[in-house]
C-alpha cells in the first residue's frame, strides 16, 4: 500500500488555485458579455462602438421599418442603460417586464418596486437565517448541556476533543458561510442574467451564433461563480477550522457540515417560495389585473406585478443555483464527514481528506476547457445545431471529467484505504473510489439524456402527448400522467446502478463520492440551465422591439433549446439529490452509531411508510398554498384598487410590498408540518422516514417534472407548428391548442413548485436528521 | 399458561357451520329479493302478483301518463323476463343497456353478444389458469428436481416430511381452487346484480325504504356468499391435504398459500384487464359510433359496445369482490403459513392453528346481524337516511365484530404462545393477539371515513374542487391532485398504527390478523359496495321507463350513496392490500430464512428504490393501455361498419367477439413486465423491492382512487345543484361543469384502472414471490 503521490502541500495549493481559476474566468465571461455595448449612458465618450451597432441593426433588418426598429432598439438600449441594481435586477425577469420598459414607466416605479421586494426578501431570508442558526447553535449545544470542557475523541476514547458547544458554535458558523454563498452567488446569477438578456438580442442582429456564445458566457459565469466560490469558501472555512480543532478532525468536519444545511436552507427558499409564490402571484395578478381592471398584463400598477415577476426569476436562476449549491455542499459534506472516520481521517492523511475538493477542483477546470469549445472551438451557423450543441457540452464535460477523475484518484489517494461501513471497516482500492465517481458522473448523462427524451417537443412522447390534445384535455392530461410516470422507469435504474456500484465498492463514502461525482459537471450544468432563462428573455425583447422575423425566429430557436435543458437541470438536480441524501442518510446513520435499518421491525418499517407518504403531504401542501395563496393575493390587489386614490391612473404607487408578503408568507408556513414531522420519531424510525422519503420522493419528483415540461413543451409543439402533424393541431386558439393550455397550466405548479420542492424535502429532511441528530439521540 | 377452551371438534364444527350459515343466509336474501315480481314468464300462472305490482304502479305514478308508463313497466318486465342466463348476464351492465332493452332488439342478438363474451373471458381466464398452474406446479416442483422422495422437515431435521413434488402439486391445486371459488362468487355477484336493479326500481314505487332493503339485500347475496364459500372452500381444503400431509403441518399450509394467489390472480383479470378493457372499449365505441357514425350510445349495431358493457360490470361488482377476496384468502393464508411454524402449529394444536378461519366464521355471523339491522331494525323513511344508514352498517358490525374477535381470542387461543419472528421466537398472550385483530379492523373503519370524507360531495374537500371549476379545468385537476394527495395522510397513519401495534406484539402473525380482522367484516363491506352499480342500474332503469320526477328522485338518492360507498370499498380494498402484502412480504421472510432486511446494504437499498418505482412503471402501462387499446378498438369498428354488410342497418349482427379480444389482449400483455421484474433479483433485492412497492404502491393507490372519486363526485354535485354553492355553479353545460367533466374523465382510468390495479400489483408480487420464491432461492 503506497500512500498519495500529491503531496499535502500541493493539495492545499491545487484547491485555491482551481477555484481562483475558476473565478477568474467567470469574471472574464462577463467582460466579454459586456463587450456588448448597450448603454449610451457610460459609452457616450466611445460613439463608434455604439454606431457600429446601430449600422448593424440597419444591415440585419435589411431597411424594413428600419427607423422603427432603430427607435426601439434605442428605447431599450436607454432603459437598460439606467443600470441602477434594483433596475437591472428587475430586468432580469421576464419578457413581459420589458413591455413595461417600453412603455417608458417612471424609474422611480421600478425602483420602489424592486426595492420593496429586495427589502422583504432579505428580511425574510435574514430573520430565518438568524432563528435557524439559532436553532442549530442551541439544540447542537444543549447535547451536552452546553458544556464547555473538552471530551473524549469519538475515534479514540483515551484522546480529549473540542467541547460539544464549540462544535455547535463552528456548526453554526459553516452555516451562514454556506447560506450567505448561496445567497451572493444566486443574486449574482441573476444579475448576470439581466446584464445578458438584452445584449443576447443585439448579437442575434449579427447571427444565430454570436447570440448563443452571449448566453452562453452568460451563464457560464453563473455556473463558474457559484462552483468556484462555493469551493473556495468550503476550502477556507475546513482551514480556519482546523487552527482551533487541530488534529480532532472528527469534530472539524462535523462543524463543516452546517454549510450543506445552509446551501440547501437557501434552496429552500429559491425553489419552495419561489415557487410559490410565483404562481400565487401570476393567478393573483391577472385575475384581478387582467380580468376585473382590464389592465395588460405585467402593467406596473397592478400592485401583484412585483411579486409575479420577482418569483420567476427566483425560481428559474437563483433557484435552481442553490439547489444544486445545496446538493454540492451536501455531497462535499457529507464526503468529508464519512471520510473523516476512515483510516486516511483517523491517520490524518490531508490530501486523501480533501479527495471531494480535489475533484471539484479539476471539474472547474475540466469545465472550463469544454465552455472554450461551445464560445470558441466550435462554430454555431444554423438554428439547428444550438440544441446539439448544448447536449455535446454535457458529453465533452463527462468524458473529460472522467479522465480527471482517473488521475485524480490516482495520484490523491493511497492505493487502498478502509472507509466506515456500519460499525466496521472496509477496504477500498483507489480504482475502486475512481469507478464510485464515475458512475455518479455517468449516471447523471443518462439521467440527463432520459429527460430531454420525454420533455423535448423533438421525441415521440412529447409529440404523443401533443396528439393527446386532439381527443382533448383529459386525453392530454391522462397521457401527459403517463408520460410522467414512465419517465421514471430509466433514470431510477441509472439512480439504483450508480448506488449499487458505489456502495458496494465504498459503502457510504462510494454514495457521496457518486453525488460529488454526478455534480462535478454542475459548471457546465448551471451554464446550459441559466442560458435557458436568459435567452427567454431575449426572446422577450426581440419580440418587443418588433424586430424582424429573421432575428425573432433565431431567438426562438435559442428559446426552445432553452426549455429542453431546463428539464435537464431539473433531472440532474433530482438524481444528485437523491444520490446526496442517501449519503447524508448514510453519514445520520453513521452518526447515530445505527449498525442495520431492519425493515422487518415495526418501527422502521412503519418510518419507512410515513417516509414514502411524506412528499405527496408536502406536494399536497405546496399546491394547496398556491391556491390559497392566489386567492389572498385577488383580495389584496381588489383592496388596493378600491382604497389606494390614483392607482388605476397610475399617479400613485400600490403597494408592491404588501403583495410580496402575502406571497411569502404562504410559502413559507404551509411546508413546515412535513419537514419537521421526523423530529416526533426515535432513531429508528426516523431512518425508515428517510429512507421512505428518499425513494418515494424521487418518483414522485421525477414524475411530475417530467409531466409539466412535457405539456409546456407539447403546448410549443403547438404553438410552433413545426410539422405537418404539428400544424394540424395548431394553430394559436385551435381546440387542440386549448386543451393544451390547460395541460400546461396543470404542469406549471407540477413542475415550479411541487416537482423542485420534493428535492429539497428529501435533502433537508436528510441534512436536519444529521444536525439535530445529536438531540434525538439523547430522547430516544 | 392454559391451552385453547375450544376443543377441535368444536373449531371443526363451529367453522363449517358459520359458513353455511352464510351461505344459507345469502339464498334466503336472493329468495326475498325474487318476491318482488317481475316475470310474466315464469309467473304467469299468479297473475295476482302481477296485478298488484301494476297496480302499484298506476298508483305511485299517480295518473300521470299512466298508459305509457305501465306499457314500458311491462316492456321491462318482459325483456327481463327472458331469464336465460346470457341475457340476465348482459343485462346487468349499465342504465344505457336498457335502451337497448325498449329498443326491442331480438333476443338472439344480445343472446350472441353476451355469449361471445362470456366465451373470450372463459377462454381467457382459462388458458391463464391453465398456463400459471403449469407454472407453478413446474417452479416449486423444480426446487428438488422433481424429487418424489421424502425430505427432512424444516421444523424438525430428524423427522421426515412429504417430498417437494408433492407441494407443487398441493399448492396447484390450491391455486385453482382459489381461483375458481374467486370466479364463481364474482358471476354469481353479477349475476343477483342483474337480478337486482329493475326489482329495486319497481320497488322504488313503493317508497325509498323498500327500494333501499332491495338493493341492500341484493349486495348482501354476493358479501354472503363470497365470504361463506371461501372459508368453505378453504377449510374443506385444509381437511381434504391433511388426509395427505398428516402430521406435516409446515407442508399443508405452505401448499395451501396457492388457495391466495388463485384468488388474487383472479382479480388481475377483474380488476386490471376489467378496468383497462371498459375504458379502451368505452372511448372506442364512442368516437366511432356516436361521432362518425351518429348512432346512439349503447347502439346494439356497434360493435364495441358489448365489450363496454361487460367491462364496467367486470370491474364494480367481479373485480372489487375478486379483490377483496383475494386479500382475505392471501391474509388467511400468511396467517396460517406464519402460524404453522409457530408453537402451536410445531405442536399441532388444531383450534390455535385455525384462529384467522374462526375469525372469519364469526365475522361472517356478526355481518349477518348487522345486516338485520338495515333491512328489518331500522327503517330508512327518506332520502337523507340512506347514506348515514350505510355509514351505521360499517360502524354496527365493527363494534360487534370487537367483541366477537375478544370472545374468540378468549376461547380459541392459549394464555399465551410463542410465535415466529424471523429466527426467534416472540412470547404472545392472548389478549395481544386480540389487540392485533382489533386494530386492523378499527384501521379499515378510519380508511373508510376518511375516504368517505375526501370523495363524498357532502364535505369540503369535495366541494372546494367542484368550486375550483369556477376557474377552469386546470384548477380542478390541480386541486383534485392535491386532494387525492392530502387524502393519503390519515390513513397512512391508520396503517401504520395497525402495523406498529400488530408487528411489535406479535410479529408477522399480528400483521396477518390485522389484515384479517380489517376484511373480518368483509360481508357488510362487499354488500354496500355491491350495493352502488345496483343502485345505479336502477337509476337507469328508472330513467329509461320515463317513471315520475318522484321515483327518479328516490333511486338518483340510492345512487349517490352508493358512489360514496364505492370509495369506501376501495379504501378498504387498499388498506386491507397493504396490510396482507407486509404479511405475504413476511412470509416470504420467513420462508427465505431471512433475518433482516437491511435498508443500509446496497442490494436492499436499490431493491427499495426500484420497488418504489414499479406502481409508476405499472400505473404508467395500465393508463398507455387504455389509449392504445382504443386507437385499436376505434380502427377494428370501422373496419366492421365498412366491410359488414347490413350492419348499419342493423339486419347483420356484428363481430362483438374481435372487440373484446382486442380489449383483453391490451389489458393483459401490457402488464407483464411490472409484474416479472422482481424476477430477475436475488432475495435480497427481492426483499427490498417488495417493501418499496408496497409503501410506494399505497400511496399512488390511496392518492389516485380519491381523487379519481372526488372528481366524479365534484361533477355530479354540480349536476346535483342541491346547494345554492352547487347551483352557482351549473347547470349541466355551463363552464365549470364542462371544468368538472374534464376532471372526471381524467378520474376514470385512474381510479377505475391505475389505482385498483396497484392493489393486485403489490399484492400480487408478494404473494409470487412466496410462491416462487423457491426458485430464486436455488438460483441466488
Amino acid at each position: 500500500m503506497r500512500a498519495s503521490i500529491l503531496p499535502d502541500l500541493g493539495a492545499e495549493i491545487l484547491i485555491p488555485v482551481c477555484a481562483v481559476i475558476g473565478i477568474a474566468f467567470s469574471l472574464l465571461q462577463w467582460v466579454l458579455v459586456s463587450k456588448v455595448k448597450l448603454s449610451p449612458g457610460q459609452d457616450f465618450g466611445s460613439p463608434r462602438n455604439d454606431g457600429a451597432d446601430e449600422a448593424h441593426c440597419l444591415i440585419e433588418e435589411g431597411g424594413l421599418n428600419v427607423h422603427n426598429v432603430v427607435g426601439k432598439c434605442a428605447d431599450i438600449q436607454n432603459a437598460i442603460s439606467q443600470g441602477c441594481l434594483a433596475l437591472s435586477f428587475f430586468l432580469s425577469f421576464s419578457k413581459s417586464t420589458n413591455k413595461l420598459v417600453l412603455q417608458r414607466i417612471t424609474r422611480n416605479h421600478v425602483h420602489a418596486g424592486a426595492t420593496s421586494f429586495l427589502f422583504t426578501e432579505y428580511q425574510y431570508v435574514g430573520i430565518f437565517m438568524v432563528a435557524f442558526a439559532i436553532l442549530i447553535f442551541v439544540f447542537l449545544g444543549s447535547v451536552e448541556g452546553f458544556s464547555t470542557t473538552s471530551q473524549p475523541c469519538s475515534y479514540d476514547p483515551f484522546k480529549m476533543c473540542q467541547p460539544a458547544l464549540a462544535t455547535a458554535a463552528f456548526t453554526t458558523i459553516s452555516f451562514l458561510l454556506g447560506a450567505i454563498t448561496s445567497l451572493v452567488s444566486g443574486f449574482l446569477g441573476m444579475k448576470i442574467a439581466t446584464y445578458a438578456n438584452a445584449r443576447t438580442t443585439l448579437e442575434a442582429r449579427k447571427g444565430v451564433g454570436k447570440a448563443f456564445i452571449t448566453a452562453f458566457r452568460s451563464g457560464a459565469v453563473m455556473g463558474f461563480l457559484l462552483a468556484s466560490s462555493g469551493l473556495l469558501v468550503l476550502f477556507i472555512a475546513i482551514n480556519l477550522f482546523k487552527l482551533y480543532y487541530g488534529d480532532d478532525w472528527a469534530g472539524l468536519f462535523e462543524a463543516i457540515t452546517g454549510y450543506g444545511l445552509g446551501g440547501s436552507s437557501m434552496a429552500l427558499f429559491g425553489r419552495v417560495a419561489g415557487g410559490i409564490y410565483t404562481k400565487a402571484a401570476d393567478v393573483g395578478a391577472d385575475l384581478v389585473g387582467k380580468v376585473e381592471k382590464n389592465i395588460p398584463e405585467d402593467d406596473p400598477r397592478n400592485p401583484a406585478v412585483i411579486a409575479d415577476n420577482v418569483g420567476d426569476n427566483v425560481g428559474d436562476i437563483a433557484g435552481m443555483g442553490s439547489d444544486l449549491f445545496g446538493s454540492y455542499a451536501e455531497s462535499s459534506c457529507a464526503a468529508l464527514v464519512v471520510a473523516s472516520i476512515s483510516s486516511f481521517g483517523i491517520k490524518h492523511e490531508l490530501t486523501p481528506m480533501l479527495y471531494p475538493l480535489i475533484i471539484s477542483s479539476v471539474g472547474i477546470i475540466v469545465c472550463l476547457i469544454t465552455t472554450l469549445f461551445a464560445t470558441d472551438i466550435f462554430e454555431i451557423k444554423s438554428v439547428k445545431e444550438i440544441e446539439p450543441s448544448l447536449k455535446r457540452q454535457l458529453i465533452i464535460s463527462t468524458v473529460f471529467m472522467t479522465g480527471g477523475i482517473a488521475i485524480v484518484s490516482w495520484i490523491a489517494l493511497p492505493s487502498s484505504f478502509t472507509t466506515f461501513n456500519f460499525g466496521e471497516q472496509k477496504d477500498v482500492k483507489n480504482w475502486q473510489l475512481f469507478l464510485c465517481v464515475a458512475v455518479g458522473l455517468w449516471a447523471g448523462l443518462v439521467i440527463g439524456f432520459v429527460t430531454e427524451y420525454y420533455t423535448s417537443n423533438a421525441y415521440s412522447p412529447v409529440q404523443d402527448v401533443a396528439d393527446a390534445c386532439r381527443a382533448g384535455a383529459a386525453t392530454n392530461v391522462i397521457f401527459g400522467l403517463a408520460l410522467g410516470y414512465k419517465s421514471c422507469i430509466i433514470p431510477i435504474f441509472a439512480i439504483a446502478a450508480s448506488i449499487f456500484v458505489s456502495f458496494s465498492f465504498a459503502a457510504m463514502y462510494g454514495i457521496a463520492v457518486a453525488a460529488l461525482g454526478m455534480l462535478s459537471t454542475i459548471v457546465t450544468g448551471l451554464a446550459i440551465d441559466a442560458y435557458g432563462p436568459i435567452s427567454d428573455n431575449a426572446g422577450g425583447i426581440a419580440e418587443m422591439a418588433g424586430m424582424s422575423h429573421n432575428i425573432r425566429e433565431r431567438t426562438d430557436a435559442l428559446d426552445a433549446a432553452g426549455n429542453t435543458t431546463a428539464a435537464i437541470g431539473k433531472g440532474f438536480a433530482i438524481g444528485s439529490a437523491a444520490l446526496v441524501s442517501l449519503a447524508l442518510f448514510g453519514a445520520f446513520v453513521s452518526r447515530a452509531d445505527i449498525i442495520a435499518v431492519d425493515v422487518l421491525t415495526p418501527k422502521v418499517f412503519i418510518g419507512l411508510l410515513i417516509g414514502a407518504m411524506l412528499p405527496y403531504w408536502f406536494s399536497a401542501m405546496t399546491m394547496k398554498s398556491v391556491g390559497s395563496a392566489a386567492l389572498k393575493m385577488v383580495e389584496e390587489v381588489r383592496r388596493q384598487f378600491n382604497t389606494i386614490p390614483g392607482l388605476m391612473e397610475g399617479t400613485t404607487k400600490p403597494d408592491y410590498a404588501t403583495c410580496v408578503k402575502i406571497s411569502t408568507d404562504a410559502s413559507i408556513k404551509e411546508m413546515i408540518p412535513p419537514l419537521i414531522v421526523g423530529i416526533f420519531f426515535g432513531v429508528e424510525t426516523l431512518s425508515g422516514v428517510l429512507a421512505g422519503s428518499l425513494v418515494s420522493g424521487v418518483q414522485v419528483a421525477i414524475s411530475v417534472s417530467n409531466t409539466g415540461g412535457a405539456w409546456d413543451n407539447a403546448k410549443k409543439y403547438i404553438e410552433a407548428g413545426a410539422s405537418e402533424e404539428a400544424r394540424s393541431l395548431g394553430p394559436k386558439g385551435s381546440d387542440p391548442h386549448k386543451a393544451a393550455v390547460i395541460g400546461d397550466t396543470i404542469g406549471d405548479p407540477l413542475k415550479d413548485t411541487s416537482g423542485p420542492s420534493l428535492n429539497i424535502l428529501i435533502k433537508l429532511m436528510a441534512v436536519e436528521s444529521l444536525v439535530y441528530g445529536g438531540l434525538l439521540f439523547k430522547l430516544f
